[in-house]
């Protein structure tokens, strides 16, 4: 058996069954395996930030890692963005890269480069299979490092040689590590300072922004008094009925110190103490008020919910009624952030998967859409804008029978808006809304935020994306992809409905004013 | 003055007045200076893989260097394959990548990733500014480092708060390094091997691929009978009228091994000795004959220009008359590679720049267009697609009056497609032709190249781009050029002439049958 087959059934094998990728001539051997190999699915992808994009996506959902293949050290800098991001999402992903024979190297080919150092950016776990013997071996421990928990980004990087050449074997399954659990000490001492009457927050993340999560941290809020934030950026969260309604701590660090002023005692649950995005002259970057102190109840290795839950049964917080939020009107006349918001709010389906890469057109969404239907909500996560339309395609893969909905800043979907033709060649069902508001808005927003005093044309142009304007509706076109562009908010709705009621990818172009 | 302003002037004063870019909040400070500093001119692009690839287009033809202004870890690995492009193309570069303020990155903010690594794929030469005033004096570092020669690409990591804050000044642009001269010992050792008798050849890279230096290496042919190639993916070769033709070592190592079969001596002009693109299975990845001894020339920091024409002058080499190649009817009939070739031979204007990346539908290019007006043909120089359209953006910008020709094979084009955004916006004078042949052919080739054996449509699906067709006329429309499909080699002929006589950008898609 060639390497490259070792590899693929290992994987299979180690429950990885799906690869997206963006293979070159060093990774033939890979592809032709997918013949030999049934069990996995390629997904082609014409950019390799799709790829990365889509595996965050799909583990996100899954829990478990895809694969993405990616061509040497140029195909993994494309890829490198929305690997950032899947490290921030704490996503578990196997990044494949093939490289040049091992024998090859040497000559310094015009593909050749520094792998290792680029994959440092966003891996810990690296890896370089040497020979076909140690190929399926190394998948296997590609898939268990990828898993953690927390998830990671694994990095496998396959020589050519390796891949064609004869003497690999399919590895078993390397143990995934079980979640640990919360040591009844770290408990009591959370359960004490709930006790105390001292204004204390949770603030949860990660693993802890499951409905499960929520739920047994609402009673323990209900009970104690404590305050439930979630983090600004989750990779998901459940929401929807049924789900206790939590606040995202702001983007604005001004807004969150607003939200955590006054705290005594800050719990993170499979999160960081919060920091301000960014830096701004005369402003703090980190946003633990004075005088907070903060307590790590769990951590990315952690059985959070599992802790959350003992947490509320060691306080007698009981069940709690999850009262219905109010779900929007179908809105009517001109088309807005607002009405967007609201359109989405009164028709989103059930079981939906929202990749929310709105920025600054998304502000009105957490509040609309808190009485949907259950849904998971995904976000961006790394702060490298490209990561919604790709985490869509990943998050349908995943999830076949789930309507997916793609909210998209169109300066951020004209990073990885290739991924509109992985979606009609998959045929996949997500439903793609462009906030077409022709601006990097929320640089806008930061200009002045960071003390720039920019009023001129020369700066302000740096900002816009328009003349001239982008068409979406061509564009998807193009890429195969069905687009209408209402300009009312009735046509709005009549097209998100036609849109999740019918199956395959549709792209919804909705030119609105920028908020800023 | 603030940083920021320190460094934009410092940039203008050593001759960088091109900045391209897709800033970022940690950028903004840059941003503002460019409504204070008038002689820097901003160029906006959708995706950094556009600015970067302009970056390299730009320098290959002006011999210095423009900016490029990216957003962080992830901005950069936007803009890494272009950059490793460019590091191939030996082109001057200086990347300034925008940072967190020195004192935010310890709270590891989402955006905070280890950026130095990175660069450290692209660039020798990088630096990261700690204060406003080492600000100016680290932006003059830079241009020189970027000049060489020969030309790199110099990383600049710029901190926010460095750029906000007091204290910088405008820097004397740091002396650039001239090209050294062959020394009399090596043109001596030359002389001998090429009054030898023995089979020679000269290999012609970087610098050596001007007019003057092939008019040189002719005129030793023609009185020493020693041949002349020129590398396989040069940076930019003049072309044309008045120019001696030289035939390019052949990408295909079968091929390029049949050209320099049977050579005693191999005489490197600015390039390194040919190896193998890839590695095949048995085959050799050294493409030097056995037997045949390997002389340098001059180096990538050499006159290499001067090297020639004082060899010729020493072995009394005398002008040559050039004789003037054929030019091609116009085509009609099926359109197809080799029509596309003759068309573009038939109608070249004087003074073009053509950004090739036709990949295989160009085979037939330089046979057709051998007999065009005066041209400069930039190549594919790193192997990684998603070049040619970065780099037309960038000639453009550098030669405003001369019309530029982008050749561009669709599936190469997907990866960097917003480059038409920036030609519309910026209104250049470039026309891209897109060889829609709707597959990856060149890994269609190569898959049996490696000996992959993959006849199963699993396999072969990772390699096509269709279903879904792409359309690129949709595409551009999306983007704002203006854009045509002829279906027949007539309207081809009849739609490149109207591109090359209308200023402004045009898009024309050749939906013509694969090579392979």
């Amino acid at each position: 058996m060639i390497g490259s087959e070792a590899l693929v059934r290992s994987l299979v094998t180690s429950g990885v069954d799906v690869v997206f990728g963006n293979p070159g001539t060093s990774e033939m051997h890979f592809v032709a395996t997918l013949d030999a190999v049934p069990e996995m699915r390629g997904v082609l992808a014409l950019f390799e930030g799709v790829a990365t994009g889509a595996a965050d996506g799909y583990a996100r959902l899954r829990e478990s890692p895809a694969a993405v293949l990616l061509h040497l050290g140029p195909g993994l800098g494309n890829g490198l963005a929305n690997l950032h991001n899947a490290r921030r999402s704490r996503a578990p992903v196997v990044a494949i890269v093939g490289d040049h024979a091992t024998y090859h190297k040497q000559y310094d080919a015009p593909l050749e480069s520094d792998i290792d150092t680029v994959a440092r950016n966003v891996s810990t776990w690296i890896r370089r299979s040497m020979r076909p013997e140690d190929a399926g071996r190394d998948a296997a421990a590609a898939v268990a490092a990828a898993f953690g928990p927390p998830g990671q980004v694994a990095t496998l990087i396959l020589p050519a040689d390796v891949s064609w050449s004869e003497g690999g074997s399919v590895a078993a399954p390397a143990p995934r590590r079980p979640r640990e659990a919360v040591s009844a000490a770290m408990l009591d001492t959370v359960a004490t300072v709930l006790r105390s009457g001292e204004r204390t927050a949770f603030l949860l993340g990660g693993s802890a922004l499951t409905a499960r999560a929520i739920g047994a941290a609402s009673r323990i809020s209900q009970a104690t008094g404590a305050e439930v934030l979630g983090e600004t950026f989750p990779a998901r969260i459940e929401r929807g009925a049924g789900v206790p309604v939590i606040q995202r701590l702001a983007y604005l660090a001004e807004m969150a110190a607003g939200q955590l002023d006054g705290l005594r005692h800050l719990i993170l649950v499979d999160t960081k103490a919060p920091v301000s995005f960014f830096a701004y002259p005369g402003k703090p970057s980190d946003l633990v008020p004075e005088g907070c102190d903060v307590i790590v109840l769990a951590g990315g290795g952690d059985d959070a919910a599992a802790a959350l839950e003992a947490l509320a049964t060691e306080l007698g917080a009981h069940p709690i009624a999850v009262s219905d939020h109010p779900t929007p009107d179908r809105p009517s006349g001109e088309l807005g952030a607002e009405s967007i918001a609201r359109a989405i709010g009164a028709l989103l389906p059930e079981g939906a998967i929202v990749s929310d890469e709105a920025n600054t057109s998304g502000t009105f969404l957490p509040t609309f859409t808190a009485g949907a239907p259950r849904h998971d909500w995904l976000t961006l996560t790394g702060g490298s804008i490209g990561q919604g339309l790709p985490v869509a395609v990943g998050a349908a893969i995943a999830c076949p029978d789930r309507p997916v909905l793609a909210l998209e800043a169109d300066g951020s979907a004209l990073y990885t808006l290739q991924s509109l033709w992985t979606m009609a060649r998959e045929q996949l069902d997500v439903t793609t809304v462009i906030f077409s508001n022709r601006r990097y808005a929320i640089l806008r927003m930061e200009l002045a935020r960071v003390g720039a005093t920019a009023s001129g044309q020369r700066a302000l142009e740096m900002l816009d994306i328009s003349p001239p304007d982008i068409d979406f509706v061509a564009l998807a076109k193009g890429l195969g992809v069905p687009a209408t562009r209402p300009e009312r908010a009735e046509a709005f709705v009549a097209d998100l409905e036609r849109a999740f009621s019918e199956p395959g990818p549709h792209l919804i172009e909705a030119v609105i004013p920028s908020l800023f």
